[in-house]
């Protein structure tokens, strides 16, 4: 299987990310292939400066970036020699079978809806994060901000979503599936979720376990999964980055602390749509990037994309 | 100055209660007086109990109390000889000038906005909370839990009560204000924050100072008031509790996190009615109750209702 690599994409690109392609190229599978698209010399120079042959590579050249601060949609139209149109395309034609970028997450959600398109049956892909729990398992949160405005139906199917990812990529077997909301109770909440609990507490999809408040973010043990739309998730998602800045910057070092750590942790996958495709954190570290690619190799291995369209045919 | 305390609300209570009254009694200046609103036996009892005189408060009886989980607005209909109804009425009738409870929250909204109504102008009142910032200072979050559906004009009417608040009770002179968004740029957003950035960028009523992340939330010094509905805020709100929770439970001590203590915080004022209201958290400690009781006579002695009118009468 190949798995593809905006170089090119990053507030540390291309240095961070070749560095991270490197890291992992000795975790991967051996059929697993590493196609690296982006600025051709610089990757091979920062390989050659690390003592690493370029050669163990497909290198894809790529004479366009697109930066973190361009516009995502007029630069994804623009811009089509970048690592990042380029990337879409070769998922697209089936020549890549997973894409990951660091770069602008506007323009990696652009190609994948307009050039990779959803899953049949899907409404709105969205994206996810997971949250370290204290019992060292993790928390798949869903929308984290591709759908800042989300209907209640499209909510019911991000539990759908959230509970197939938890059981094929965090080995959860009846995910429990909680509603992100500011009380318990039924009829608590704005009127997009109150009329999304009616539909999840009458669900055959999946387990919902009720609503759950903020205050149970980090130390609660309710949910595998937490349904949101993208603008509360995403500021919850943010809060838990700026927790962990908080912990930097009053110089508390812990190891659960840590695993909030954004810039080693990974990215988030986009949920819903017919390939693999992950979007990291614009401060990815190395290991993040190699995360990311080992996320997008487990993403294959373990089938995802069949999962979602297995469990919206049988919905 | 006269200011009633419920003292039947609460996780704790009336113990919590009474404590934190007698814990104010000495803190007070000597025309505030604290009218003890709940079971005079029992109010009685601690009170000796702790070798303090009883008659050093005014006590009313009252025969009823709401409970933590009771329908708020069917118990506030129905308990009227409860601490929170009788509080109101005295409040509305000028017997008391400010009230304050740890009781069930939505009776507390009930009776602010029912018995008390807003200020003449104001669309819905709010409820907010100051969060501890680094630098030793706090941000005025609002809303926090009232209104989880809010219109832009509402979130623009936020921006002029925070901006009184902070300028009147937090003693800055031209409050910076921010709307919590899901990124910076204008355009970011949900359907309702695109509206009221506009809205609030054209402001002359308040220092806009544009769209805040939630990953400043706890170390950005970005505002002094975060705009925002009061689903979203409760979320950031509820967050920062489970951030110190985290914090208790991973046996993590630091004095800027013993800020975010909710047990012994205070409580969150409700903005835009005609009289000060503070409603304190559930597990209110009677350092807590304390503090809501002086929050109450600072907004008295710095007139905020009265600041609050000439807001809006200029506006």
């Amino acid at each position: 299987m190949k798995i593809g690599l905006d170089v090119m994409g990053g507030d540390y690109a291309p240095q961070n990310t070749v560095l991270g392609a490197i890291e992992t190229f000795y975790e991967l599978q051996t059929d697993t292939k590493i196609i690296l698209l982006g600025d051709q010399n610089k990757i091979t120079e920062i390989c050659r400066e690390n003592g690493f042959d370029p050669g163990n590579f497909t290198i894809i050249h790529c004479s366009e970036s697109i930066n973190m601060d361009e516009h995502p949609v007029k630069a994804y139209k623009k811009k089509t020699d970048s690592g990042i149109v380029v990337g879409f395309n070769l998922l697209k034609e089936g020549k890549i079978d997973a894409f990951a970028s660091a770069g602008n997450t506007g323009a990696m959600l652009a190609g994948s809806v307009y050039t990779l398109g959803p899953v049949a049956g899907i409404m709105r892909p969205c994206i996810s994060a997971e949250v370290p729990m204290l019992n060292g398992k993790k928390m798949l949160i869903l929308d984290v901000g591709f759908n800042s405005d989300s209907k209640p139906d499209v909510l019911y199917q991000f539990g759908i979503l959230g509970s197939v990812y938890a059981r094929t990529m965090m080995g959860v077997e009846n995910p429990r599936v909680a509603l992100l909301n500011i009380g318990v109770e039924e009829e608590k909440g704005n009127m997009v979720t109150r009329e999304a609990y009616k539909l999840m507490s009458d669900s055959s999809d999946f387990n919902f376990v009720g609503n759950m408040e903020a205050n149970n973010f980090f130390t609660g043990d309710i949910a595998d999964v937490l349904v949101t739309d993208g603008f509360a998730g995403n500021i919850a998602l943010k809060q838990a980055e700026g927790m962990y800045d908080l912990m930097q910057q009053l110089g508390i070092e812990n190891r659960h602390i840590e695993r909030f750590n954004y810039e080693n942790y990974g990215g988030t996958p986009v949920l819903g749509i017919s390939a693999p495709v992950i979007i990291g954190h614009g401060a990815s570290s190395p290991t993040a990037i190699s995360n990311m690619i080992l996320q997008a190799e487990r993403a294959l291995r373990y089938k995802l994309t069949e999962k979602f369209k297995e469990a919206l045919t049988n919905g």
